[in-house]
């Protein structure tokens, strides 16, 4: 038997599993639960209103260390004609929440007052005086907490489905509580299921798969104020998966069934839902995670029925489904408003195809350049799960839209608060393995270093277009012999920049470890034999792959693998190493970094073009400070190839 | 032995508190630990930084079902020109996610091959076939993962300081990590002292204090990342107070000793530090907040030095503490940004009056009409938790500024992420019991409805100045009989508002339980020795009085507690409880909320008064549903007096 997916809306979706769990009755809070109030009430979601119980203060309460006066005894008390009380009749010290005497209607603090002795005269015993005098009258209720002050009893404290922070439960205790009806937490089985899996921790061979979806599922169920229960992986045979999610049904209130959801021979999980109950949906129109599978399953002991998610295996996906789906189901569970995430405006940085059937749910790296919002696109493969981790939020290009083009508006969901993005600081172009280093030591200055790898040519449009605060450059001019000025010239006209030297570093070719097919230089990438693995067009280092083999007059065309282009030195070196290529052209940090042979070749500047505006709010100045910190530097020079000497050096400013 | 509060700047606090941290090496992460990489790592905060041991995928992997091929076999084939691969040597099926074949550098879908038999016929067994038919040529590396495709080995995964969230588990998984080296938890060792204070859940008579600061101080330190441990309370005993404090510093890293850090006879705090160490600051000039104490203790048996808070002990200025100064040093400590808060500019709904020499920490709600975003001024007192249960977030009075005037523009540091706001129903005006049971019932429909009491007057002023959506009133014209029309027209003059009938009520005398003075009506309050507590100027329920003893002939100086104030009904109803007063005049269900006897004496009609403009944008749509829901009807309805048969009803509408 074969379930073929056939994709439906997501609108579609959502409304036909809300409808199966509200005729299973199960769109509605769970249970409720009583828990001791203390901390670890912390985050738990209030299943019913709290009306106090008591009032708070729940007496009149001095509001001050001072003496608890009649206001009628101090009227006419004046700096020139001072009142004396009499101790025990007319005053009385009290401390800060002490219960105002019955005869009292308000207190005069104790630095208010004289102390007097019993001859009138002023005393050190300040608190237990036989009379003390006063030069100013007080009036009724002054310095006293009136009971109720805070909350009166009957009234509303807190409103179902409150998530209790610290400040709730002390006025919680503040009105008698001393125990709290929160939603009991939903149960939520996780299987991960495949033969190629293996656990975290475990060696690994090509083919492998470690089985992280279930740690990211839990997480995020746990987050969301689930329990998860997570169970190991099992491997892909029918009769297993259907025989632990039978069991599982007893007593979980949802289970994930992680992979096995698309159309393959092994993916079971449209079938083990079938045979124990409902498939309501196979194939959701949203990417990533359109295999998703929704269904109901029935209890074979127990009362009921029980929602199962077949999560599909990417892990982007995989997680998507988690916030698409299981969020919503758990908010509703728990009585809590579903989490509704801020949404801002921004300018996209470049093009993006979408497929026109379905949803497309774009991950977006956000920072502000010039006062203006923009949004760059992370990687859109559903296994790139980096793509999750340095998303903002995701911006959805709807079904019937082939895409956006390069600065339109888009409405983006954060993921978390927008003030993040004042403190990112944008660099567009040239990659460089210093700027992982730069990044980390950023991250622990309050700045967040996004870097988009699209080239040096490409990062210096950007700048033109106002879209970064940084293009890392290094465009050497064959006439001059210099590196970027002539490229600056040329494509920020008109815009006043800095051209700053970060790093002078060797270009090389990166080869197999030990050099088996014996490369020496350039000439022989025109070898039959040799497989070449090239840069993205605009890349510095294209520019100087292809100025160095005209030179040689070597043609394109007569380069195998000349039409292969990555977009990083680590991807061209992960290329090498995973035997799509015997060569590139890079530099021998990255060749290091992946355990490959380099013949360097060039030595070249990787410089930083920086606008000046970018410089006014003092934004890049971190950047500035760690070029010449002799630890940062020292860590950029511990790579190979890498000459720090010059970092931070003004090449030239003001350039237009 | 005295020590008084000398009150110094927040920001030399901090300091003086940071320099003494260096200097005893505590100024930096604690210490790490490494955990397994499973669900209980959410939120630990990464120790050091990540970078991949191993590639993402680790090979290079199929992308799709389908056929692995070399790319340069399907060269030249067209829909009308297909080629036929051979299954073995051409083309092989694979699943996603397995390795590649060392000799193929593409994939084709399944979905896009004819699978054929040995004699070249169609088949059905589309995985095992003999040879595929394909009509299209195929680029090299299309549906194929490369190795690194996610992350290349040696990259940055995740910069030091990262709060671990469930995509970054997996991330770090994904590169070959199966542990986290975590910065370990700060633990936090918690005293609540006090004699006065009693446990949560105990009988409490006048004076006793129910301790909860420790809960919310404890909940604070575990929601920011450290380990609390909670003490039971400590009676004021000097001796006993040190000596819990000296053993605990043997192994907390911080103290908080909750209370007697003022200048009381009872205080022990800055004796404790002073006996034990070295008291640093003992006064901050903050408000709430300022009588706190800052020191350093020396550990007897273990080494080196451990700091000490003390922490004020009015609700809200712990709380605060807990802020300002310990969540910044938890951030420290755990490597983790310190929590640097959203901030939007806000108006101010009301002028407030702050010291001098202090900065004020108001406390405000905010909410957006009419596209202005409006900061509402919660009470201001330090005993007032419940206005850190309603704030949206502070904004700060600085020291040397005396206040702000109502309209002006502040920024408001937020608690939670600003898109609440638009969810916030802002309803100025007069009080009454219902907008709690509304308060709840919107809670659930994804509103939220904040009402500020000021009278129904103020309540119309607001309105005209645009300040609110809603204005509750009761406002009886005595010429005409009926109630809001000509305060509509004598303060919104020009603003098109509807007047929706809300419920009709029963206004009399609250008095206590029994009638002990035997009070009958509104002549009575005349009477020697009765002493009545008003509304405010301006609420209904005050031009209500003022109307009916003027009728009676009663001067209000003859009335005693004329001028005192309370702001809404059950206020009142609590005065009276209290024995600050014997009557007042209110809604019977706010005497019977607080066990009073009520005399009836007016049936009255208590309205909304709503701008058309506030209707605009569905924000009150679920009012009016509640408004004609019986359910919500009947929850008004069970409170004595009250009468909803109107309720929702238009009474005038396009009112200018």
């Amino acid at each position: 038997m074969s379930i073929y997916l056939n994709d439906i809306p997501l609108e579609q979706a959502r409304n036909c599993f809300q409808q199966a769990l509200e005729e299973a009755g199960l769109w509605k809070i769970l249970g409720l639960e009583e828990i001791p109030l203390d901390e670890n009430a912390l985050s738990r979601i209030l299943a019913e209103p709290v009306w106090a119980k008591q009032s708070s203060p729940h007496y009149n309460a001095v509001g001050m260390d001072g003496f608890a006066v009649r206001s009628g005894d101090t009227n006419g008390a004046l700096p020139a004609k001072p009142h004396s009380l009499q101790i025990g009749t007319q005053a009385i010290y009290r401390d800060t929440g002490d219960p105002l005497p019955e005869w009292a209607d308000a207190v005069i603090p104790i630095e208010n007052v004289e102390p007097l002795d019993e001859n009138g005269v002023i005393t050190s015993e300040n608190r237990h005086p036989a009379a003390i005098r006063i030069r100013a009258a007080v009036t009724p209720w002054k310095n006293v907490r009136p009971m109720g002050e805070d909350i009166v009893e009957t009234q509303l404290v807190l409103p179902a489905g409150q998530s209790l922070r610290p400040v709730d439960l002390g006025a919680l205790a503040a009105c008698g509580e001393s125990k709290v009806r929160v939603a009991r937490k939903p149960k939520v089985a996780i299987f991960p299921t495949g033969t190629e899996l293996v656990p975290i921790g475990q060696a690994v061979k090509p083919g492998d798969i470690i089985e992280y979806n279930s740690v990211v599922l839990a997480t995020q169920v746990n987050a969301w104020g689930g329990q998860a229960n997570r169970n190991p992986i099992t491997k892909d045979d029918f009769q297993l998966i259907q025989k632990r999610v039978k069991e599982a049904a007893e007593t979980a209130d949802l289970i994930l069934l992680n992979a096995g959801s698309s159309s393959g021979e092994e993916d079971f999980s449209a079938r083990v839902v079938t045979s124990l109950g409902r498939l309501l949906v196979h194939g959701v129109a949203v990417r990533p995670g359109h295999p998703v599978i929704l269904g109901m399953i029935n209890r074979e002991h127990g009362v009921g029925q029980v929602p199962i998610i077949g999560v599909p295996g990417y892990p982007v996906s995989a997680a998507m489904t988690g916030e698409i789906f299981v969020e919503p189901l758990l908010s509703r569970w728990l009585g809590r408003r579903p989490n509704t995430p801020e949404i801002i405006q921004a300018n996209l940085t470049r093009k993006v195809t979408s497929p026109a059937g379905d949803d497309d749910y774009l991950r977006v790296v956000l920072g502000k350049v010039n006062g203006k919002i923009l949004a760059a696109p992370l990687p859109k493969g559903a296994g790139i799960i980096t793509s999750m981790v340095n998303a903002d939020g995701v911006t959805i290009i709807p079904r019937g839209v082939q895409g956006a083009e390069a600065g339109s508006q888009v409405l983006v969901r954060l993921y978390h608060s927008s003030k993040d993005v004042e403190n990112t600081i944008f660099a567009i172009g040239s990659h460089d393995l210093s700027l992982d280093l730069l990044a980390q030591a950023l991250s622990g200055l309050d700045r967040r270093l996004i870097s988009v790898n699209v080239g040096s040519q490409a990062g210096l449009v950007a700048l033109q277009r106002g879209e970064a605060h940084i293009a890392g450059s290094h465009l050497l001019d064959p006439q001059s012999g210099r590196y970027n000025l002539s490229a600056i010239h040329k494509y920020l006209a008109g815009i006043p920049v800095r051209l700053i030297h970060w790093v002078g570093r060797s270009q090389g070719l990166m080869v197999h470890s030990g050099n088996p097919l014996n490369i020496s230089g350039l000439s022989d990438l025109a070898r039959p034999d040799v497989t070449y693995i090239n840069r993205q067009r605009g890349a510095g280092t294209r520019v100087l792959l292809d100025y160095q083999i005209d030179k040689l007059g070597i043609a394109p065309q007569s380069i195998k693998g000349y039409e292969l282009e990555e977009y990083t030195h680590l991807t061209v070196a992960a290329s090498i190493r995973s035997g799509r290529a015997d060569c590139g052209l890079g530099i021998a940090s990255a060749a290091q970094a992946l355990g490959l042979d380099f013949i360097p070749l060039y030595s070249e500047e990787y410089d930083f073009v920086i606008p000046l505006v970018s410089f006014e709010n003092g934004l890049l100045d971190p950047v500035m400070e760690l070029a010449h910190d002799p630890k940062f530097r020292k860590s950029v020079e511990q790579m190979p190839g890498y000459d720090v000497t010059h970092m931070g050096d003004i090449v030239a400013d003001r350039l237009e």
